[in-house]
């Protein structure tokens, strides 16, 4: 790499911090960037610097988002009666892809897990028991993860609100569409057997 | 993709343009990039400035530099006597990281490949005509890539500079060290048998 012009290393270096990319990407990505466009280049520049100015947590959701509140939570199109608690914002994108879900979100940022040291106060729990004590919302579908952790908070959820008038739900969990009980994990198969429903 | 805000959406598109990232891929590291440091990113986003701004082709081996000439061209303690000819700057680098080639380089910027329209006049040739034509090189060394392309480049070189009194040499082909020779194909053992030297 010492043998690239000092300004590239330097480039070489910055797109090697990025995850999943090592030397060689890093060196054949900025081979790219040298050979584009001034334009193309200038742009990519500038994103980077856009995306750390403007993108923000929404301060009602804590989604990601260039306003706040975000769009999806001042959209008046959406069901404000219920919320769907998440653990990133990603899960959103995912959510919203799917089209399944019209009312608000609630990004936790994580999930609990006491062997990474994340208690609840890790996470914008806090936050959320405000926004289900302000009133107004009827149900919360938690959609956490189904993993350990995700499981665990659900769980420490559906607790912790007990004490509120609201009904708190989770997603189904079972056999994913379109696949092929041989190749299924045994967990998976059990939890669909024990949460089978009348046809 | 659309459900994540504006800027970080723009990004997103920014990096899926770079060889070998999709969609996916972009996103994870634009995430990545909105959650690193502002310095991390402010560093990025300059180093590709930088690097549109400052790089470019040396005017005499046409190798990366962002001097002219290179750094390498006015290195005293260079042979200039013997000069190197390779496709891109990216095999000067791996050569210098051998330590195999103490002289000048010369780098063709691709090779000949009249399948894909691109003959002498696209490479620098002329340029390195030009060099051989000045006087005081005693060598060169052709080491073009050993496939079609490589071969017929370097086969060309042979060709046109035989009204040179330079001598003309190609990187040796062969059985690459620490291999296996059941692993190997028949194209390069044909060579390597050919070739076989007195032990």
């Amino acid at each position: 790499m010492q043998y690239y012009p000092p300004s590239l290393v330097r480039l070489i270096k910055g797109l090697a911090k990025l995850p999943g990319i090592g030397e060689k990407t890093a060196t054949r990505l900025a081979l790219h960037i040298l050979r584009s466009s001034h334009e193309d280049a200038k742009r990519l520049s500038e994103s980077i610097l856009e995306v750390k100015g403007k993108v923000r947590f929404c301060s009602k959701c804590f989604g990601l988002a260039d306003t706040d509140p975000c769009r999806l939570c001042v959209n008046p199109n959406r069901d404000t009666t219920i919320i769907c608690v998440i653990e990133q914002p990603s899960d959103l994108v995912a959510l919203e892809k799917s089209g399944a879900f019209k009312g608000l979100y609630h990004v936790l940022h994580g999930a609990l897990s006491p062997m990474n040291g994340i208690g609840p106060n890790d996470l914008k729990i806090k936050e959320l028991m405000a926004r289900v004590s302000n009133g107004k919302i009827e149900e919360l579908v938690i959609a956490t993860n189904t993993n350990v952790e995700g499981e665990a908070t659900a769980s420490y959820l559906a607790q912790i609100l007990k004490a509120h008038p609201v009904r708190v739900t989770r997603i189904a969990s079972g056999v994913p569409m379109g696949s092929d009980l041989k190749y299924l994990d045994e967990v998976t198969i059990n939890r669909a057997m024990e949460r089978r429903q009348d046809l």
